[in-house]
């Protein structure tokens, strides 16, 4: 009877440790998820920054022209 | 006695388990507080992408009125 | 036999745990140095939006010049 016990025991904690693992292993996915998402969004701050450094270059040229006219 | 021994070794091995999951468990709520710092970051860096593209339009405005003189 | 029946199907669930805490744990030790590839490219952000709001400053100096001449 104590073996049966201990065996019963030993069931609720695997049973406990698997559905916290399912949890946890969720929670990694939709970090991984978020991750793409920031990656997305690192590509368009690069691309809108790139923007603004032409635009000032542009703007530097004007400045050039305007003090040589 | 052979029954008593592998129940220890699987007790250990449940033991070991828990231990790992908690520590993987911690590490994954750090790593999702660090997700929302990262997308307050991000919204800092759009706030000011978005200024910086208002500052330059009104340069743009400037050296209109600077070349129309 | 049912005890060792059932002692075998335990170990086959603790070794299940095992492999996929395994599997979760090293995914989550790719986002944690995802996570530090992320901040890298925020400093980098941080130090490009700076440059451009200084030669932006510069630009508005240029333009106050071009007015006051």
């Amino acid at each position: 009877a104590q073996n049966a016990e201990d065996h019963f025991g030993q069931n609720q904690q695997i049973v406990v440790l698997g559905e916290t693992l399912a949890a946890t292993t969720q929670q990694v996915q939709q970090l991984q998820d978020s991750y793409y998402d920031i990656l997305n969004a690192n590509k368009v701050f690069v691309d809108e920054i790139m923007h603004l450094q032409k635009l000032i270059r542009a703007q530097f040229q004007v400045h050039n022209e305007l003090i040589n006219h």
